[in-house]
């Protein structure tokens, strides 16, 4: 049966069973709260904002993360259809600099290059954390550009629970990660447009897109403030600024009262969903170089197995950029 | 042409190709450095621990290490030869004890105890750091088992370099990973016992050896000692605790001019070594699970690439455990 006219409840449980079968999520282990909100019936640019303003809203809710994946029109598999260009609802620009260094996020630096090429206007002082706007494109429609409302995007600024000076570094972060470039796919049917969103665990932001060096590489300023010889073999300074950030945003994260999980538990969880799942008689498909957390890895029990790689649908797949 | 008649210089150069061609081995970069021990003729279990000693003496050098191989006879693929049981040259004992739990190496204790049937006698009192016999088994002569005179195994105590309570804890570790049941092969030749070493990467003594859980277990100890809340979400004391350890670690092995690679430097020679291979033309087989230090992964330039899947000979292999 075509997803165009299945019943909601079909395709949440759909839903749910693409992400219990996706090998890199680390956060499987509440497949069943996924929440389903069904936006098939937008039809033009502005409705499909409109949603995406719903699920936003719907999912941060306040704080207190909630599990969900807004579906809009499916198409046969190999048809276009609608696209959400950004890939995740809320991203930071990243501006190239005349010295060819980037102010914001590197990660987003060609797509808000071309963002500006069709039209879009930066705020009048550019800063590390400027949101960027949404890009839909319907089939045969062209894209438009669309801001998207400051209450819309709930932010944690950070801040250390020891170190006063850990504010000055002028971090923030989103609390809502909502990937918005993936197809979810099953028998005949994709929905090219169907972003899906929970809460943040904490490496992804402190480890890697503060830490990263072609991100935020924020490792070298951390260091250099906790007095850190940076150039001394065995100082371990990054392994103790990764500690800090990661200390920092689950405070932060906490004191602000937004859902985020730390890596060990996570972990724990996850083998938890490893035991029910085999307990069920279903292997757990998963890709061991991206379910295991970037940092403290073999304290962790889920680093001493294998995980199936059969990769089964219902799916979440990559698709080509639509820019 | 067979192993047995095979030039020495030859082996050499078959040896240092299955170092550079090992998977999981981050330490590739120094490859050509490795000088070989030929111990081909050595007849008797006797003969054959004295190579051993001779190992141990020429690759731990005082503590600036030498990366070296001794080959004892070869056979035909499919042949039994000479085996040394022990997983490594030095290891420390793992006694089973009353209440069920472990004194000293847990990885150990099945072959402790299968040394203890052979006749062992363990030190009059028992201690987490009681270096194992070698146990010796030459094709169709049985198995021998021969004590370690100590000035052969150099010893690192653990101290930090600024808490002193961390001395208390009483850790130590041996400064030389001598892997001696792995069998090295190419054509038709099959070296059983070829025991290998070079010098240690901070994390497999400081992440692995002593934080493991079903190793020495040491975490709860030092996040203890650091004051750190261990029943706490996000209180991040694991991690906390495995960078002391690497602090420790390193800093005593330095103190004790024993030579020893942070993960960090550990990480950047082995680009370097990748850009070279791929320079010259070959590709560098790699087993990304096993290199990406367990530790801070994404702060290395490792963490974003794959390696070659193929696994070409020369090579080191698995063997049956011999016991
Ligand atoms: C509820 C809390 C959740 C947590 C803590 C979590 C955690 C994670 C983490 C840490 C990753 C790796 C990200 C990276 O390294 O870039 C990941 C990937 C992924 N997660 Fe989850 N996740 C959650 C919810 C969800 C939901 C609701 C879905 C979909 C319904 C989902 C689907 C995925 C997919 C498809 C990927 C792979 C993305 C890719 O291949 O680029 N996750 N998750
Ligand atoms: C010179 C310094 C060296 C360093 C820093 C180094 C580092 C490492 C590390 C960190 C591992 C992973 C160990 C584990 O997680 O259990 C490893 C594995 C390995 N290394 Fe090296 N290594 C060195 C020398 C050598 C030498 C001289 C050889 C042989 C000629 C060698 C052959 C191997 C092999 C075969 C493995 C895989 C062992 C297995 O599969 O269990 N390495 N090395």
């Amino acid at each position: 049966m075509s997803g165009k006219f299945m019943d909601a409840e079909e395709i949440r449980r759909k839903a749910r069973e693409a992400w219990r079968n996706n090998a890199r999520c680390i956060g499987r282990s509440i497949w069943e709260s996924l929440e389903l909100l069904d936006a098939r019936g937008a039809k033009s640019h502005e409705e499909v904002f409109e949603a995406c303003l719903r699920h936003l809203e719907f999912s941060t809710n306040g704080g207190r993360i909630r599990s969900a994946i807004t579906v809009f029109e499916p198409v046969a598999r190999k048809e276009r259809g609608i696209r959400i260009w950004n890939s995740q609802l809320i991203r930071y620009a990243g501006y190239r600099v005349r010295d060819g260094s980037i102010l914001g996020d590197p990660e987003q630096a060609e797509f808000t290059a071309r963002l500006m090429e069709l039209g879009w206007e930066p705020p009048a002082s550019r800063s590390r954390f400027d949101v960027l706007p949404l890009a839909i494109e319907l089939p045969g429609k062209g894209v438009k550009l669309y801001e998207i409302p400051r209450q819309y995007v709930l932010e944690v600024p950070i801040r250390h629970p020891e170190f006063e000076w850990f504010e000055k570094l002028g971090l923030r972060w989103h609390a809502l990660p909502a990937i918005s470039d993936m197809a979810f796919v099953f028998d005949d049917c994709k929905f090219t447009a169907a972003p899906f969103s929970g809460y943040y665990m904490v490496t992804e932001i402190a480890v890697r897109n503060f830490g990263d060096e072609n991100r935020y590489n924020m490792l070298p300023a951390v260091a250099e403030k906790l007095g850190l010889a940076t150039n001394e073999r065995g100082s371990f300074w990054k392994d103790r600024a990764l500690v800090e950030l990661c200390s920092a945003v689950m405070h932060s994260f906490k004191e602000a009262g937004v859902s985020m999980v730390d890596h060990h538990s996570a972990g724990q969880q996850f083998m938890k969903f490893v035991q029910k799942e085999e307990a069920n008689g279903r292997s757990v498909p998963g890709d061991w170089t991206w379910l295991v957390p970037p940092m403290a890895g073999s304290s962790m029990d889920m680093y001493f197995r294998g995980y199936d790689k059969s990769r089964p649908e219902p799916a979440f797949k990559y698709q080509k950029p639509a820019w």
